[in-house]
This record gives structure tokens, sequence and C-alpha cells, in this order.
């Protein structure tokens, strides 16, 4: 097992442009990126050096997952005891004073991320450090100076090796079995949460044989006017019983072991009304549009630019209320998720990058229709990764 | 609608107490603390003053949200738009400015979380602030003095008002009809994910009909061997076939609007054999011993040290790894919740604490059992939530 190489090089060299010395993660996705070990509670650290040095820090419950995923150097603590009460915050210092000691970082320039960021959750329960782990570094590492890396993280993130393009891929054949049971799971007379945990259900005995460690994530179901607010920054699965003529939306944010999917797919309670495949042909014909135009060093809010000009041309230019995609695989739900394929964004395509396409059309009171899918930037152009 | 006057008075009082004017929270149960609002994606600030005004700044789309279940006075932000990119740590800037002029916080001194906690997660996804709370506030109250009011926050979580007992009730009947689904799905040659499934299944169609907003959470199943595993910090279904005479444990992390549970039940594939029997009477003995002695003003590790005597007593007081139990309600799975059932705790029992009582026996290789109820101090007692 070694880190993977592709990843190892990027990011060695993106922490030596920025002139640090080492950059230091606990969000759960930040030490994946950097370790390819994802934490479960997410009270690890990783830390990675300009001189190339990758370790992690972790509880010793996790060591079984860490070893199955990661070649990072790994220090294990106890989390809890039954000859002390002190937290896990306490209980980091020794192990990173260790670290600190050992590559290094006694007077050295340590990022870390700073600013706010969306992240999806790796287990029902997380740590969250607050504002604790620049005191934590400070107190074992004193003569540190520590600055925002939270760019060079998200530059990192938004542009995926192959190997992780791989996991991703691996993530969306898993959810793909939630949505093979999602069409015969369509019913009238059910309730939405009966049919989103049918599919969830699909998805959960997925894993079965699989390489994936953990597989984890949820489904939604939204039916009729409810789907209609699936353009909010959220899903939301409620009580609502579904009826003949609806819009019925069935919505993804899955992962397996760390790497995240966005999948969206609308089906229609009976055959779809003349209305129902008039938004339908405008979708498929907007992400035919936007498929067709990505490519590397296309500007990202052409993208977008290429499927809303499809839904103007077919009147429902009001009806798509969000930006047609954002970064996917680290990230699951973030619209500020690199690439950002959005109006004004400056951001450039690159090969490697992974976002989702998601034209979609919302009517008050009647419905919402979205088809979202995740791609990949190719050499030449892109690759469907939710090609089903 | 109002704000929980119990909790808005003891709030007030712990503000006052502290010589703070005000505290700031980011986190999802601190803000359903301090507003009766289980914010969604995380993205939402409440602001509490010692003068008693109840603020919550929260994205538009999760207005319906908190109209439904929060007194305190909204004022919501677009978390996108069509026409800019900027984020949402950008976004909260202009409401918290004013809201700090309009509750006069110019030149005050005002508490946020600074240290690690352990929160159960909201949604799929959430925001985390890392340091950046601490920055944002600086920059729109730069007069402001910021104080941690970590103990503050976790203090008033570990004495819930009646109301609060009441939303914990709730939350463990939704959770009951997963556990009602669990010993008919306990079978041989099914795999952990079916019976996790079945199990979770049951709990996701359980809120039709139901008070509550949004439910959420995880059903967790360790079979066998797999089951020793489960005194770890976190639970994980496997992909391991149930087999005659497996121990299987089921663990549930379940929420209802915000208020969670903690519970575990073991079964047997088959009839128990004399070996589970024993294990089972001795974990029955030390939770009826845990229980006989809680009532308001004993120590919590006299509690702890009631059931571990008599898992000592039956020669299982190696198996029984970790501590009797911690605060649940506002956290799910946190060990550091309070109050710790713990050897070494110093915490002291008060009516409407609610925590856990789970005596457990864990053998590596063979498999382990535990029985986890959530329980309320009474003002003579205690009284099981978790009676089923």
């Amino acid at each position: 097992m070694q880190v993977d190489p592709e990843r190892h090089s990027r990011l060695v060299r993106a922490i030596t442009d920025a002139g640090l010395d080492a950059i230091i993660c606990s969000s759960a996705t930040d030490v994946l990126l950097c370790t390819g070990y994802w934490p479960v509670m997410s009270m690890s650290l990783s830390v990675v050096t300009a001189d190339g040095e990758v370790h992690a820090i972790l509880p010793e419950d996790e060591q079984e997952l860490a070893d199955a995923t990661s070649g990072a150097e790994l220090l294990t603590y106890k989390p809890s005891s039954l000859d002390d009460i002190s937290n896990v915050g306490t209980r980091l210092g020794a192990p990173l004073a260790k670290v600190g000691r050992r590559l290094g970082l006694l007077n050295s320039k340590v990022g870390i991320r700073v600013e706010l960021s969306v992240q999806p959750e790796p287990y029902v329960v997380s740590a969250n450090f607050h504002h604790s782990l620049t005191g934590l570094i400070s107190s074992v590492l004193p003569q540190t100076t520590l600055l925002g890396c939270d760019d060079l993280l998200e530059n990192q993130k938004a542009v995926k090796t192959k190997s992780e393009v791989a996991h991703i891929l691996e993530s969306v054949h898993l959810a793909s079995y939630g949505f093979g049971a999602a069409k015969s799971g369509v019913q009238p007379g059910l309730h939405e949460p009966q049919v989103a945990s049918t599919v969830q259900s699909a998805f959960d005995c997925a894993s079965e044989g699989s390489p994936v460690q953990r597989s984890y994530g949820s489904f939604f179901c939204m039916s009729g006017p409810n789907s209609a607010k699936a353009g909010a920054a959220f899903a939301r699965t409620r009580y609502r019983k579904l009826q003949g003529g609806d819009l019925v939306m069935i919505h993804a944010n899955t992962c397996a072991d760390g790497y995240w999917t966005d999948i969206t797919r609308t089906y229609t309670v009976g055959q779809p009304t003349l209305r129902q495949r008039e938004i339908g042909s405008a979708i498929d014909e907007a992400r035919r549009a936007a498929l067709d135009v990505i490519q590397p060093g296309v500007a990202a809010r052409d993208v977008d630019e290429a499927a809303r000009s499809v839904m103007r041309a077919h009147g429902f230019g009001e009806a798509f209320t969000h930006a047609t995609g954002h970064g996917v695989g680290y990230a699951a739900a973030n619209a500020n998720s690199l690439p950002r394929i959005h109006p004004c964004s400056p951001d450039v395509l690159e090969e490697g990058m992974t976002f989702n396409i998601e034209p979609a059309a919302h009517f008050d009171g009647y419905g919402g229709m979205r088809h979202c899918d995740v791609v990949a930037v190719t050499g030449t152009g892109c690759k469907v990764l939710t090609d089903f």
C-alpha cells in the first residue's frame, strides 16, 4: 500500500509552491485527500510536508480501516480510557508533538484550513475542532507560523487523479443499485419515505462483495409539489402520498470510502403528460448541450450557458433556478466546490475535474424535474460517470 | 410559537452569570438549544443575549422548517445566487452585522465555541466554520471581545427541560419502530447490511403522521465476532453472513428534529446458549443496579460503579471495556457529553439529565452483548425512556 503517487506529487508541489513546510488537516475529506484514509469520527489529523512525508494521527479504533486504505505513516492514540476522562482534543497533543519533532516542524510555516467549508459527513457523529486546531498546534509546536491553506486544498480536490476517478466510479456503481430500484419503486399510493426507503435499501445492500470498506449516504424522494422545492440547497423526504401524474425526484448523495456522488433522476407516476415530456425534452437537450462543450480549457461559465440557453429557448429559463453544476467527489452537495459551473464562474476546466451537470426546471405548486449526472473531464471531452 | 421558556430562562441566567453580553453559536445542536430550530446545512447562527433576545440567521431555504419549530426572531439570507458566486461565509456578514447593531453588541463580550466538540450530524453535508467564526464576528462587530463558552453550552445541554425530554421521548418512539423490526429481522443466512436495512426501513417509514419535521440517523448490525468490536467509538455494519449461535447487536443513533437517541439491543440467532444466557443475566443485573442508584445528587461515578461491580462479580469486569454511559439527547455517541457515567467522572446527577446506561461485555473473536437504554433523572429516581 502506498499513497496515490499522482496525488502525492501534486500535493507536495502545491505545498512547496505555497511557501509552506507542511499542511495539517482535520476535516475527513481533507485527510482522505492527503492520505487515502477516510476517518470515521473526524478525530484524525494528517500531516504532509514539503519533503514528501505523509503522516496520519488517528484513534486506535480506526487503525484497521486506515491500514486497508492508506500508505501514510500511522500513529494511533486511545480516544477514551477508563483511567481518565480527558477528551480527544487533549489526547491529540502528544502524538502531534511527536510527529512535529520527527518531521522537523518546530520552526516552520504550516498551512491549516481557516475558512468556512461545506463537507460531506463521514459518520452519524463527527468531531468539530472549531477554533481549537490553532491552539492545539501552537501548544505543541509553539514556534510554528500558521497560515490558511483553504485554496490549496480546494484546488487539489478539484482535479482528481486516475485513481480518484476510479474510486468515484465505484461510488457511482454502488449508487446505481439504488436507482435500479427507483423506477419500479415509484408507485401511486406509496408515501415518499416508503419509496426512499426501498431505494435506500437497494443501495445499503449493494456493497456485498465490493472492495469498499464503508458505503454511506442518503437517498431522498420528493414528489409532486414537493419536487418543486428540490432547487433548495438540501433535499428532504416528506410524508406526501404519490399520486398519478406526479413528477417524482429521487436524489442521492452517497459515498464509497469517502468519494461522493450527487445524482438525481426524475420519474413520473404513470405515463408522462405532454407538459412533462416537454420539460423532459428541454432538460435532455440542455444536458447534451453542456456535455458537448466540456473539454480542457473551456470556461466553466460557458458550460453553464450552454445548458441555460437551451432552457431559455424552451421557455424554462426562469424555472432553472440554480447553477448547472459544481465539483463532486470530495464534495457531495456544495455549490462552491470547484469547478463551479455557474454564470459568474472564473473557473477553467482541466482534465481530471469531476462535477455534476444538473439542468432542472422547478414550478412552484406543480413540481420539478432534474437530471443530475456526475462527469469527468477527459483529455478531449468528458465521460459521464453516471451512465445509467 | 415561543422559545421554550424553561430553556430561555436558564440560558439567559447562564449568560449573565458568565459575565457575557451574548453567545453566538453555529453548530446545529447549539442553534437548536438556543432557538428550538435545528439547522439542516449548519449554515445558521443563533444569537442569545443577556437581555433575553433570541435571534437566528438562516438560509431562506430553511425558513419553513424554522417557522415550524422556533420562536426566535428569524433573519434569512440567500445561500446562493445566479448573480454572484460568493460563499456562505461572506453572505452571513450582512445579517450578522444587522443583528449585532439591533442588539447593541458593538462593544460587548460575546461567547463562542472554541474547543473541539463531537456533534451529531444534521444532514449528509454540513458547513464547518473552522477558525472563521472569529473572523466573521470580528469583521462585522470589531469592538467585540470573544470568549470561549464551551462549558456553558455543554452544561446547558446536560440538563433538559420538560419540553426537551418530551422531544427525546418522541425520538425514542420513532427509533422503537426500527427495533420492532429487529427481532424477526435477525435470521441466519442474511448478511449484516440486509438486517440493518430492514430495521432502518421500519424507522425511516415510521415518521408517517408524526409531528416531527425531520427524522434521521442510522441503524447498524454487528454479528458474531463483529459484535465484539462494538466497544469502539463507532459502529459499523460489515458484510458478514449471520450464523446460528451468533450474538447480533443492533445499534441506533437516530433523531427527531435534532433530539438524538443512542440505543442498542442484542439478539441471538436461534436460542441463546448457556454462555449467552450468563452474559445476558449479568448485563440485566448490572443495568438494574445502575438504574437503582440513579437520583438527583448521586455521583455519576457511583452509577458506573454500581454496574461495573456487578459485571466484575460475574467475571465480566475485563470484558466491560467502556464507561457505563454519557449524556444523550443533544449528543448521540459522545463519551464526553455530560453527565459522564465513568469511573473518574466528577459529574453529579441532576433532575432533567438524560444519558444512556450501556452495560456490555465484549469477547474478541467471539462476540459482544450490550443493552443500551436512554434514561432521564426524575425528582426521586429515573425514568427509562427506551422501555421497549
